[in-house]
């Protein structure tokens, strides 16, 4: 198929919407038994397409099992690809989306770089809204809880030739989810794998693709082995930090004269543009600015998009100008790092008493509020009138 | 999981084989109107697995969708690896497979790299054979046809986490396929591809995993737009030939003393170790050290696993050192190549009158003597007793 072909079919509609309800809706377990992406609500949406009708009849149904054929394409050649977002009810009960469409604008990347079908991001917003209105009571009551919202798209062709796709399916599930970590902020010890990459010079690490996610399960289970809780992704002859696990990656410096240092690795390909690691920056940057002061961050505040190696990092703990460490994902959110473990040794990384830093406590404060809602922004789309 | 408590479960048990016999078997189509990959047999077979289980009942079922829940891992996470290869019918009706022990052994390293259960390759085998005794009426008559088997073993975790999947799905179906280019020995032009990498040091591309194919894709249409059949993956800042689209690669140079030098990249991590390749390898080592000469194949031939550049190519073919170049894989046996456009400039390839090279044809001739029957080889895997 050309492109041309695809852009002269029908775009998703959300006016086509059809919905078949659950006739035997579930009761959503209490919060407290949620394991982060083990529970689905009583609706999912699906949305067809095939290179010559286009997208096709949006359906929002009852949860339950894809009929697909054993030679569709995703089972074989891994074509799929997802984006995660949270939904968020606030106290007054209103329900918002966090900065979903730098979801919808991702996703659209992805699908062309694996020559799947492009979507109008908006429409499939609106969908994505009308499902979480009608699953809305399975958002947990308790802080920290929110819908978890998993789209995905998957290439369907019925013949194992390796190509675009003739077919395709895009498809929505949501699940009630609790912290990430059980355990709160308490900060975790990374492994520094040197012995396999995430991504490459050339790669797919700047896509979220689900071929970023199959190979990463080995050295994080080696991690779990070797007694830490996850991987540290380092790249290159000068071990390059890159990602940890599937989160994106902060370090905090103090600088020569005595100012902090805000440092992730810049997006030059093999980084994930992450949709929390956008909103650190942008949250630390609006500080330093002075556009949006936050309580309690440094005043001197300096914000890098910039290589970081194990032996700046290093350098840096034994000068005691190592501030703290952190991932950041939508899952997670903020995650501390207290300790890497690198070429047979342990490099220590301060924590606060809460597990958190002086950088990331005060991020978080803001980023979270933005999220619960009790911070009005720009970054909530409403979803609920 | 643990690899002890995996061990300690149930392997593939081909007496627990049932069979639930295609109540409306098709009419095989002519062969003339086979397309690679579009037409599957009357029959399946499935063989579940789960953590606390094993290895469940091998089941030969009616060719048919596959139930999945919308949640399973190898839809989010691309946890899916397969294999390909063939089953030949003989004049006299015998049906064999073609070194099916190197399948197996692979399968099973997939399975490791992806923390996806391994099992008894032998065991597999058996129940494969028995799945194609059951539709060996669709192994086309027409010379050149054969019967594509791809076991394909998927991750079906119902649950989106990153992990280890708890349960898994191993499956494999059949389709008659016809010579993968229609078009014969016609050779193809190469685009060769230094915008994207196929593989890296520390990645997957030693591994036949879905996750190697579909970011092919893109620059697979890419090289189709510039006018070219497929891609040559260049790596490194050298532009080391790796492999040609989901080929192995083989150049062929006349050494500065005359002789002839077989040369492929070697198994360095980055390259898959493919049964066509090492098939290739095999015969012409064993024509180079007399323990089985090649009619019409060079009597001074070097055969060499190393590294080549464009700019060897390039230098060869201007002194006129470049005797062919081919692509070996198990769809397409060998696949000639006449032309690489590299940096803006086309490099030509020498051909012979029927497409093939000097090397290329006396080692395809063996090789699919012993992949038809006509020549008796270990490499012959009965199937039909």
């Amino acid at each position: 198929m050309t492109g041309e072909l695809m852009s002269s079919t029908p775009d998703i509609q959300p006016s086509r919407l059809e919905i078949v309800r659950n006739a035997t809706p579930a009761t959503p377990p209490p919060a407290k038994a949620l394991v982060f992406g083990h529970t689905f609500t009583d609706h999912m949406l699906t949305i067809p397409w095939d290179a010559v009708s286009g997208w096709g009849t949006p359906l929002i149904k009852p949860y339950g099992p894809l009929q697909l054929e054993p030679s569709a394409t995703v089972l074989h050649y891994a074509q799929t690809l997802f984006e995660g977002m949270k939904a968020y009810r606030d106290e007054a009960g209103n329900v918002t989306l966090f900065r979903p469409d730098m979801n919808m604008k991702r996703m659209n990347n992805s699908a062309r770089r694996l020559a799947l079908p492009t979507f109008d991001g908006d429409a499939l917003l609106e969908l994505i809204k009308q499902l979480i209105r009608l699953d809305k009571h399975w958002i947990p009551q308790e802080p920290g809880h929110s819908l978890y919202v998993r789209p995905t798209l998957i290439g369907t062709q019925k013949a194992i030739g390796v190509g675009p796709p003739n077919e395709a399916l895009l498809f929505v599930i949501l699940s009630p989810v609790g912290p990430y970590y059980p355990s709160g902020f308490k900060p975790v010890a990374l492994y520094g794998t040197t012995e396999f990459v995430r991504a490459a010079p050339g790669g797919t690490g700047a896509y979220k693709l689900g071929i970023n996610y199959a190979p990463g399960v080995l050295p994080q289970t080696s991690a779990v082995a070797l007694g830490y809780s996850q991987n540290l992704w380092l790249h290159g002859e000068d071990h390059h930090l890159t990602e940890v696990g599937t989160m994106n990656m902060f370090v905090v410096f103090t600088a020569e004269d005595g100012s902090t240092e805000l440092v992730t690795p810049p997006l030059d390909g093999m980084i994930l543009p992450g949709v929390t690691r956008d909103s650190v920056l942008t949250l630390a940057r609006e500080h330093a600015s002075g556009k949006k002061r936050l309580a309690g961050l440094a005043d001197k505040l300096t914000v890098s998009e910039r290589g970081v190696t194990m032996r700046e990092v290093k350098a840096a703990a034994a000068a005691g100008r190592l501030v703290e460490m952190f991932g950041a994902g939508t899952a997670v959110v903020i995650s501390p790092v207290d300790r890497i473990g690198y070429m047979g040794e342990d490099v220590h990384i301060p924590t606060g008493k809460d597990g958190m830093g002086p950088v990331s406590r005060p991020i978080w404060t803001e980023l979270v509020g933005r999220q619960w809602g009790t911070i009005p922004s720009e970054w909530s789309f409403p979803v609920t009138e």
